[in-house]
């Protein structure tokens, strides 16, 4: 099923995205262009507190022109652990440091066009410290009662992918552990 | 929270994904740049025959070098509706056809950079027919039996978001209709 390039265009380089144009060859034989967004790995939190709220974050964002309600989530740096990123980022978003950050799950965002792949965490045992957002990014930070956190998604409040998966992944496989 | 566009530059126009940079400025009056994939809306489906199995894909994805399995999924035509188009996709990639298509969600893959927003259907009554895969897909059609399923994402061999989105959900909020 492989799919060989016969050659590589590089259409942009950007400063979260870069774009590519593959020509391939299919395993008939065919030859089509595959256009692909390389984007970085990321991470992608779901922070459960002492109380049982998830800590989420509401931000804009651009391409969707609307405010969206989000678990944590960003770029792993050069050189990083995907785990340090997740304690990096939870810290800077929200100002809770996680005293455990366990890997619970791992997937592409959209594999049709897009490298992208979210390492997702769970963090417990949180303390609050203080948030460092991005100069570019204005977030506020919300916490939401584990018991309402299906309804939102149900009610399509909460509509991204990485939210959902990681809050269904959290319902799904570690009930015991957010305990 | 909103940012409001200063200049809109469009780098590049392609067959499927288009991509242009917004100089924005932010609600605290700093300035920056987003980039934005314009990615066309699309469909995915869960779609459960009458003996409990669930109608997957496999398929080689560029962007990730690698065969995944996925659940069905396309983008939305020109003035098509989402119910047409998830049966439609449906038919030409599984060769299945749904007596019934019930959208049961939608969400954005990855909205921090794309604007690519999925209807998640639910496919049940199903009719065999037969595949008319695009010529540039390949596309391999396996029957999985649902009680499978949760250990196959929980193991990552389904490790794309739509599909974890779409089983998921169905899991939590549709257990009584796949019956």
């Amino acid at each position: 099923m492989e799919e060989k390039t016969l050659k590589s265009e590089r259409i942009y380089e950007g400063r979260l995205v870069n774009l590519r144009q593959d020509a391939v060859v299919l395993s008939s034989g065919r030859e089509t262009v595959r256009e692909v967004v390389e984007h970085p790995n990321c991470v992608a939190i779901v922070a459960i507190d002492s109380e049982d709220n998830v800590v989420m974050v509401r931000q804009f964002r651009k391409p969707v022109e609307g405010v969206l309600l989000e678990i944590p989530a960003g770029v792993i740096e050069l050189g990083e652990e995907p785990q340090q990123c997740a304690l990096r980022e939870l810290e800077e978003e929200t100002g809770y440091m996680a005293g455990k950050m366990e890997r619970i799950g791992g997937f592409y965002s959209s594999p049709g066009y897009s490298t992208e792949f979210l390492h997702l965490f769970l963090a417990t045992d949180l303390q609050r410290g203080s948030t460092r957002p991005d100069e570019d990014e204005i977030i506020e930070v919300v916490s939401i009662p584990w018991e309402q956190i299906l309804g939102l998604i149900v009610a399509g409040e909460v509509c991204d992918a990485k939210s959902i998966v990681g809050l269904f992944t959290v319902a799904f496989s570690c009930e015991e552990v957010k305990k």
